[in-house]
């Protein structure tokens, strides 16, 4: 697939050269001709290589409320600052809980006495400290666990492990990532001790995908953790020799309590109406097991990139924009949260927000979330998009994380979607990592989004809902 | 590369059927229609999926002279006996040093803190309770740490991030191995404090290499761990920065002391010439991260499932066929060793020798190591192997791994050559575990094993050399 977006790519750029680089040349460009230069120049060197390499390099992981998040934030708001952007600043934002992970072991006591591969679940609890020791109920599925009555755990480690499908769009993800953020709940309703699921991912190495899970109310908070995949099938094979399985689990995570966290915030002042606003968002933090590249270094540096490529114009386009790049994400979308919490007297003045988080790409379809996905100018950012193998979408779009928020208080989103197939492969583990990334593959991605993001501030064009407008 | 070869393995089913099918039911067959039946069964099911399945489940990690290699020793041996081989039994022996792993944990203190993902060489020395923090001293290549002169590295951890290239036939390992057996010896000579190499490894995973060193008599012991390959290129990049990087490592291995392993062996005794052997080697022994599934429990599951094949005919070749399931091979071939010494005064006997150590397969050409490569009963073997794809060697064989004591008192060798392309993606990790296992690789092998085995041992041809003879 990759290389038929490679070549793809080359005749792309061919071909924008062609229509855009001359007439550039000659300072009579159109929009559409600028948008070509830069996707020409995005394609060949866009930058974003050189930002996620400093970020997790000099950074690496970057847990929601640690000091690395705020040594992220200081780094962000540096490069901002040096690369001359219009306004810089920071907003913080406080956090009922910082988490911090500990010890994590597991072992097969019987009847094959093995070590298993696991991280604790962001939030979870820590078991006793020597562990705790019990037989294992396994499920295959997550509805086999769900049909089981109250008590009839008791005592029991619960484990799921129900396989995740390999998906383009993250469907596969969707649709079971509530065994991971309810799973412990359920499992803890019915008495389970401590709770296992076969990691969210569609890898098959001995890395285990964390993850933030949530305790309902209603039940007591039982320690929670991902197998490597591996270590689930292993499991299934053992279970399936009929005999009692038991499992010793030990983790020693611990909460920090009340933390601070915070957005960085940068804008390029748009020329002609500076009050009207195309966002960009990316976050971050990042687990804790990686250096979080693809999640969501890449997002950081395909936004980064993209606005500093439309910084160095020699006119800001019409309309302001504004780069967020949101704290603590991963731990339940704090950072957007806060954000549409804080800024909630300017919601009219969105045009349109855009964010990056599933990956280095390629993008390969543009979805809008707007009042009329008709109207001419995103007519004109479709056909613009075109070249780079970007397909049209439907009007479904909700915001990618942390401008979901935003998104529900009706703010118009697009969503330029990021092929998401070997996504799942390293998401939330520890081979999240610098070496994942593939030059063609993250220059691709910050051609569309600089694409859109030039031609979204500089054409007329009004993508508000009639809701939004009303909060005007 | 296995697309091809699938596609090659039906054909010769097809062919092998068409061959063998009909004239083995009129019972008249010639010993080259006996090995196509065989190489047909093989294709389809040799059995080696459910040994392997059997060892990795069941008994999981078994690291040499500990319990779950004692508990391997009494799987295997149960196996055979249940079978019906005609001669079963174990061969004990002593290991000076038994060493267990213990935990393990490193991390950058500066310029960036971040964790680094590294394990214990087999046979390390721990470091103090509280770790050792230091300096590092990093080389890109070997060389470069061999050029240091003495005492240049007094007080650093000596770091080596060479890379290692994929090859087919393990040339990439073999030319780099040096850096893990001898680096620590080296680097100590120098003055370091501990050693850190990147993994002898092929993969771009957060998943380290082990594998044992040896520490000379003419330096002090230092700690040595292997960095999984993306902390190595991690640490290369931030030395490229220019600042002092400083380093904390902290294991805590141990030494058990003297220990026993044991080596399981079974026969099927030969009709005509019994005292004439034909003996294939594969070690029970593997490292502690993963559950050997390629190392070297394919091995063992594939010479198990031939041997078996060959006692399910109706009746025995005319040479006894001797599987020799070796322990301890891990830490320093110590079960061929020992096997080779307490076999001395029958070296006249064996015919050949052969082991599978390099996993899965397919086996894709046959290497002799024999007096003369043109005797005729070798030349039908490669025409019966030809049909699964295997292609004629050289004369070069040294047998592999456990068999290597032995072809050093010159017992004729054969080297059935595994597919090594992706062998060294899994090869001493947490990732060598059963799901890497593909059942049209493992039964190409097999097929190829019991095509050569049967063959050596039913038809007239003598492989040995001058040397070995005088030894009768």
């Amino acid at each position: 697939m990759f290389n038929n977006f490679n070549q793809l790519s080359v005749a792309a750029a061919a071909l924008l050269f062609a229509i855009g680089g001359q007439n550039f040349a000659a300072g009579a460009e159109t929009p559409e001709q600028t948008a070509a230069m830069l996707a020409q120049r995005a394609s060949a060197n866009s930058g974003a290589m050189e930002i996620l390499n400093s970020l997790t390099t000099e950074i690496g992981p970057r847990l929601a409320g640690s000091d690395a998040e705020k040594n992220a934030a200081a780094w962000a708001r540096q490069r901002f600052e040096k690369l001359g952007f219009d306004k810089v600043w920071v907003e913080k934002f406080p956090l009922a809980h910082g988490w911090v992970r500990g010890e994590e072991n597991a072992e097969i006591i019987s009847p094959s006495p093995q070590p298993l591969v696991v991280c604790a679940l962001g939030s979870s609890v820590a078991t006793p400290p020597g562990g705790i020791e019990a037989e294992v109920a396994l499920f295959k599925t997550y509805d086999e666990l769900l049909a089981m009555p109250t008590n009839s755990l008791t005592g029991k480690i619960a484990v799921v492990t129900q396989p995740m499908v390999r998906a383009q769009d993250g469907s596969g993800y969707s649709a079971l990532n509530k065994i991971r953020t309810a799973g412990p709940g359920e499992a803890a309703r019915r008495g389970a001790v401590a709770y296992l699921l076969r990691s969210l991912g569609t890898d098959s190495h001995r890395l285990p995908h964390t993850g933030a899970t949530h305790y309902p109310e209603d039940a007591p908070p039982i320690p929670a953790a991902a197998l490597s995949v591996p270590d689930a099938e292993q499991l299934d094979r053992l279970a399936a020799l009929g005999r009692p399985v038991r499992v010793r689990l030990r983790l020693t995570p611990h909460d920090l309590g009340p933390v601070t966290s915070q957005n960085v915030i940068a804008e390029l002042t748009g020329r002609e109406i500076p009050d009207e606003l195309v966002l960009l968002g990316a976050h971050l933090d990042s687990w804790d097991l990686g250096t979080g590249a693809i999640d969501d270094g890449a997002g950081v540096a395909i936004v980064m990139a993209a606005a500093n490529m439309i910084r160095e114009l020699p006119k800001r386009p019409r309309r302001t924009v504004r780069v967020v790049l949101f704290g603590s994400e991963e731990c339940g979308l704090l950072g957007g949260k806060a954000y549409a919490e804080a800024h909630q007297t300017e919601l009219s003045h969105y045009v349109v927000v855009a964010e990056p988080d599933f990956g280095q790409g390629p993008v390969y379809r543009f979805q809008t979330g707007v009042a009329n996905p008709e109207e001419p100018s995103l007519k004109r950012i479709r056909a613009a998009l075109a070249p780079l193998g970007v397909i049209p979408g439907d009007n479904n779009s909700g915001g990618e994380s942390d401008v979901g928020p935003l998104a529900k208080l009706h703010v118009p989103t697009v969503t330029l979607e990021l092929d998401g197939t070997d996504y799942f492969d390293f998401h939330h583990t520890p081979d999240d990592t610098f070496d994942k990334i593939k030059p063609e593959r993250i220059n691709q991605s910050t051609a569309a989004y600089v694409v859109f993001t030039y031609l979204a501030a500089e054409l007329d064009g009004d993508y508000r809902k009639p809701v939004a407008l009303r909060t005007k």
